[in-house]
């Protein structure tokens, strides 16, 4: 099986799109937007798409809220209804919210119909696009349930980047500051070198950083092993993110692993991995980009609890990522919870 | 990737699940049960294993209606709740309804956990226990979302048959004429020799089939080609099932393909490919085992709606499997609405 799925940049992604179109023919060609994509996307994109099949268009809310079976179901039921059979062709256009989502749907339905990711955010170009990972979160559980599903086809246009926000930009770059700091000392020089973030530089940032995490699945698609790292800073991350998101008041993706990297790297020193002078520029360099997040002591039983279903977890045990050097993370590290409530505390006092 | 997973019988599938069991050493065992595999089949299925694992148990209720995303939200809910890891094992005891409904809730939950299937009806025996399809309705259309997932192992034990009523046997029994019917006609000529349907040569059928729908399923996995051949009776079948499931008033599915076998057998003397004479075997037989299904002339427009969401069908076209004759199938026959209802009226003038 081959694990990556080919990934193509701007106009060389559309002739791409379009030859799979004039390869396979799909019966009908389905869309799926958010109310941002939609404007500010879609037409674009169904400007150069060549193609004589019946097009629909299918749009749901943005928001990771709205990334849940309930939605997945209407999604599956308005399928049903446009009476989309095996050799459709479903194009999903957004963040990793809407391109893990459709993913999912596209490849549940019918035991599976084509689907083609266009990310449009940062967050879901450098990771999300990678890997065929879908999902959908169970109540407050993140990713829970979804399964591994390649798309034919990426298209990644920096381009697109132009529509989003500061935040997003600033949510999708933890993870790109992430790739530095497991995999490639070099590109963290290069990543805290560029004096804050601009646009112009994403181009290469998004090359680099797929080059990176392509490189970490196609050792490990199922995640046994290796691919964990990718996970560096998310189980704090996400189980931050979880936390929030029940309170009802949701942080980004990127505000959350941001937090949990330096989290995780404080608990890398504890534990005799990572020294304190490289700790101190990860802490330094992060505080820099990102605002803190206020952990109140309150919060620990519940955000522990979310820890304990992260999917990493066996055995009842919480296991981390972490740094053994900027450049080098290690796996499946179980971490007593004095130590996480420790590095908790330590972050609350920065 | 190996597409068929172990198939073993009886005691032999009690010793390899242990052995499982004691490779892998799960974190937690979770056995998926309705209200009847949980009196009649799980007692003696517990105080056969052999683990120190931690047990746990979840509780459906039987019949197609349950099989819905809905009840899969609820176990997946309660997997949460118990915190089960991606190293726990959870044991599908039951018919198709709860083997492929239990396969897709473990492959999604957490992008996938390890299941064991023990088939308990003579359908999920000699249909559902090979071939890796999971699934769950959307509404009225059977199996519409689902996904391809392999178990660990499937352990068929005929003893389980004595617990079943005379019409769940019939209802698999459909299948194994239909074994005989599209790819064996030595099978089909010893099913009909044996004067109705008695526990006692089940053991031998059920072999004998489960290698069939193997070799079938060997072939072509994803159901490109060939493997659409185990359709036949089901276009017909499922539309007619999905019908009175609507109405509220459901038949079995055996009961569905036996009626569907008739019509399609009737479309392939139509469609110059089985002789008159074959066509009068297979209707005489099948009458004489299931009761005929009122089909009015009101029902005909639903029913074909329900044929062209049929998920073998490409381009609005209905496509049929259909039979040269005993024993040999063909796949992607499209057929003439015309044609379709007339066999529909000959069936219901029988």
């Amino acid at each position: 099986m081959n694990v990556i799925n080919p990934i193509y940049y701007a106009e060389e992604g559309i002739k791409q799109i379009n030859q799979f179109i004039k390869t396979n023919n799909p019966t009908k060609i389905v869309f799926l937007v958010d109310e941002n994509t939609h404007e500010f996307c879609l037409p674009q994109i169904i400007s150069e798409i060549e193609s004589e099949s019946e097009i629909e268009i299918l749009e749901i809310e943005s928001g990771e809220v709205n990334k849940n079976l309930y939605v997945c179901i209407n999604l599956w039921e308005a399928l049903t209804e446009l009476k989309i059979d095996r050799k459709g062709l479903i194009i999903n256009i957004g963040g990793g919210v809407l391109t893990d989502m459709g993913a999912f749907v596209a490849n549940c339905y019918k035991r599976g119909v084509s689907f083609i990711n266009v990310p449009t955010t940062l967050l879901s170009m450098v990771d999300a696009s990678i890997g065929g990972k879908t999902g959908v979160d169970l109540g407050s559980h993140k990713n829970q349930i979804g399964n591994f599903a390649l798309p034919e086809l990426v298209m990644v246009d920096p381009g697109f980047l132009s529509t989003l926000s500061k935040e997003q930009i600033l949510s999708g770059f933890a993870e790109i500051i992430k790739h530095g700091l497991i995999a490639d000392e070099k590109y963290w020089k290069e990543i805290t070198s560029l004096n804050g973030i601009h646009l112009e530089d994403m181009d290469d940032l998004i090359r680099t950083s797929i080059e990176i995490k392509k490189e970490v699945v196609s050792q490990d698609f199922t995640e046994t092993g290796l691919r964990k790292i990718l996970n560096f800073g998310h189980t704090i991350g996400h189980a931050v993110e979880s936390f929030f998101l029940e309170q009802g008041n949701p942080i980004l993706h990127g505000e959350g692993v941001a937090m949990g990297m330096i989290v995780e790297s404080y608990i890398s020193v504890k534990k005799g991995l990572l020294s304190e002078l490289e700790y101190e520029d990860i802490k330094e360099y992060i505080l820099s980009l990102y605002k803190k997040i206020d952990i109140k002591e309150d919060y620990f039983k519940e955000i522990f609890n979310f820890m304990q279903n992260d999917k990493k977890n066996t055995n009842n045990e919480i296991k981390f990522v972490l740094l053994e050097r900027i450049g080098k993370a290690v796996f499946d590290v179980a971490v007593d919870e004095d130590i996480v409530k420790q590095a908790l505390r330590n972050y609350n006092q920065l």
